[in-house]
């Protein structure tokens, strides 16, 4: 008889580890360092995956959380949590070095630690655990004097019909992975951690195309079937960087992200025809190109008009009125489809989990969705029934823990 | 100035193409043969995706259905409809021709009949669209003598929860694809050709392990992070064709589909530690061995004792009550793992779709059921509250169409 690894006889509380005698532990945790993977009931990758997908790992130490500076997975979700009423700085802490715990083992492939299903964890395939505040995590963590200006719920706009149980919260975590098994192992865990801690106020799931489907680099395609992404930066450029890094206090090495939980009319979308659909974004459906260009990446000329007179691109089109024209008011998106099957009385609904990440929601963010908001021929199809604004935390060292530039 | 493909001006009625005069236009489009993927507005796959798992097709047409000869994708849509009052045989027809186009395209990588956003059906990345009929299917098409005795409900099983909105259907199609995005698309396509033919009774949607996360080959884990799948036989054996497949009749090449909705109580179940785990199975959670072997394929000893004298695997282990003395009572398993986020007043929901192939639902799979009903150690954790039918129909020739060996 055989029984494999014969692991704990008692299923141990992950919690206890870590909060038990919680500064101490976390100290220890942090200390050890890069033997996460070696912990002894936890596996890391099989030795024989070498070279697949399912083995990618992103460190998860380093100025920045890994989450903003890589490429997104097939699959995305994320929770937003509330601090109960009575919260306290400890107790913040405490979630976030269960969550930085979490974090680190489940993105190098290991189980979380007491995971009760590690096999789950095998395949990081690109795995990303990011973790963002809300207004009231920061004032309690550094005083409401430590809260950024721009961190509180966006201004109304007028196309705006917004639902509380997608809106806001006190904390985010945001996961990232090529394959959808493991995402659903790490909300679990990410989940658990937060029991008595936070209460979990909205979760969102959403996919792009699978690894393997399309030449690497292609950008994404949304529910209207448009190349979304195109004007993105590339990840580690300058570019990348002057839009997306805060530079100063305890979030240098931060970012913010506003999530737009955007309802696509895919019925009425379906009417359209191709030109009206080109001329509602400003580029072409099958290969996203500007309308005056010919390939994705060409830059689009707003002043070049046609035999008439009139411009190829529209004045109300997305594109146009989406392009700043300071270019200190870029954003960074990062976008996941939804498709979301009827349940109970809710029926379907379908969409754009929209993530916008900036230095300043202010002064890059808002600009931009004014002018959406105006004027832009997609409004005729879309409707943000969702939103939220998170501060993303810097990353942390390998003594460190998520906040601890605020929470120390 | 480019505008690219300039395709319709006004999008065509896709329905218009197969019903405006129905019986012709189906037969036209059957004729046509292998030309799908050439179609004007259609594109193809992109020329430089050889190789990539994203261009992997499945041939819609043969003897059966692609999607039970295949192995799963990662991402599976189960999606069952109702018959409104009143519909006669030439409406099921009409809708058979629908669908059957809809496969035939959308599993070559090409977009279906004006399609409206077919750039998302590029990467068909082995998409299957599977198609079975219900009790009142076949009795429109057939009359009730040609309704199999075992199509209709399961007898009720004590163990059963069973919520109305997860169970039975006239209809059922099944898509299966590594990509989500085809996925999402493929049901929509689907579901469009639908209105006013039959409406949507329920969806659900699971998934596995993504493509390249493991290698090829690897047994599933479902979300109590069990090996699950490890006895079933390879799929193009002898056994697999002995198991499935109907023989004669009109039902000839056709198999039946039972679907269970399952739900898994993972908060309980994380509390119970491997050696309770391993017990309830009769297998390792690591490597999915009989708890009497070493290796996950060799097969287990259900006569081996302890030194004690007790039997190894536990008698109400599921894999004892689970597998039949009688081989002729062997099923083919086929599930994907779900993971519902809260949606209104509807709590977050895990489990598991459990899916079974057999040629005969009361020949073979209502004894393991009942005998797994009356005492199975994995019945603490796990409730079905969804149960559903179906006969699976035959493949179809590149004339044909599916369910034509009974409407015809
Ligand atoms: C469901 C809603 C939306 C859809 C379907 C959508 C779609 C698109 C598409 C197809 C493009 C062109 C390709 C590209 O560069 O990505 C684009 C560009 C862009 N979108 Fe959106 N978008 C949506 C919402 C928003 C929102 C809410 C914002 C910000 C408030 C936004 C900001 C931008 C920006 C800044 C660009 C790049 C413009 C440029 O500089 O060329 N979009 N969007
Ligand atoms: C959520 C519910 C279920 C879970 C978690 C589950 C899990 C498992 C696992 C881990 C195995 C062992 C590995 C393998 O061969 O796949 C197995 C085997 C099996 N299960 Fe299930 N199962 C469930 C429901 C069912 C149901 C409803 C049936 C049929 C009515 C069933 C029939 C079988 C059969 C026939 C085997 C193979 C037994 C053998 O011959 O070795 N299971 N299941």
């Amino acid at each position: 008889m055989s029984r494999g690894d014969t692991a704990a006889t008692h299923a141990p509380s992950r919690r206890g580890f870590l909060t038990g005698s919680a500064a101490a532990a976390g100290v220890a945790v942090g200390a050890a360092g890069g033997a996460y993977a070696a912990h002894a009931a936890q596996p890391g990758p099989a030795t024989d995956t070498a070279g697949l997908n399912g083995a990618r790992t992103h460190d998860f130490h380093g100025t920045h959380q890994a989450g903003v500076t890589s490429s997104p997975g097939a699959h995305g979700a994320f929770l937003a949590f509330d601090l109960p009423a009575g919260s306290v700085k400890d107790d913040l802490r405490r979630l976030m070095r269960l969550w930085t715990d979490d974090a680190r083992r489940l993105m190098s492939g290991a189980g979380a630690l007491a995971d009760t299903e590690p096999e789950l964890a095998t395949a990081p395939a690109g795995l990303t655990v990011t973790v963002g505040w809300g207004p009231k995590a920061v004032a309690l963590a550094g005083g409401s004097e430590a809260v950024p200006s721009w961190l509180r719920p966006l201004p109304d706009f007028s196309i705006d019909a917004l639902e509380d149980r997608w809106s806001d919260g006190d904390l985010l975590v945001m996961i990232h992975s090529d394959d959808p098994v493991t995402v659903s192992h790490a909300l679990r865990m990410v989940s658990k951690d937060a029991t008595n801690l936070a209460t979990e106020r909205w979760r969102q799931t959403g996919f792009r195309q699978a690894y393997g489907s399309h030449p690497s680099g292609t950008t994404m395609r949304n529910l209207f079937g448009q190349v979304d992404g195109t004007a993105n930066p590339p990840l580690a450029s300058d570019d990348f960087a002057a839009r997306v890094w805060i530079q100063d206090g305890w979030l240098a090495g931060g970012t913010s992200f506003v999530l737009r939980r955007i309802r696509m009319e895919l019925d009425t979308w379906d009417q359209v025809d191709r030109i009206g659909r080109e001329n509602a974004v400003g580029r072409t459906v099958d290969t996203g190109a500007p309308l005056t260009g010919e390939a994705e990446h060409d830059e689009p000329d707003f002043d070049a008009v046609d035999a008439r007179g009139f411009p190829i691109i529209s004045d109300v089109s997305h594109i146009r009125r989406a392009r700043p024209d300071d270019p200190s008011q870029r954003i960074v998106r990062l976008a996941y489809n939804y498709d979301d099957a009827p349940r109970g009385n809710e029926p379907a609904e379908a969409g754009l989990l929209f993530g916008s990440l900036q230095a300043d929601v202010d002064a890059q963010f808002v600009p931009i969705q004014r002018r959406l908001a105006e004027a832009d021929l997609l409004n005729v199809w879309t409707t943000p029934v969702g939103s939220a604004v998170f501060a993303i935390l810097p990353g942390c060292t390998e003594d460190g823990y998520l906040g601890d530039t605020l929470l120390d």
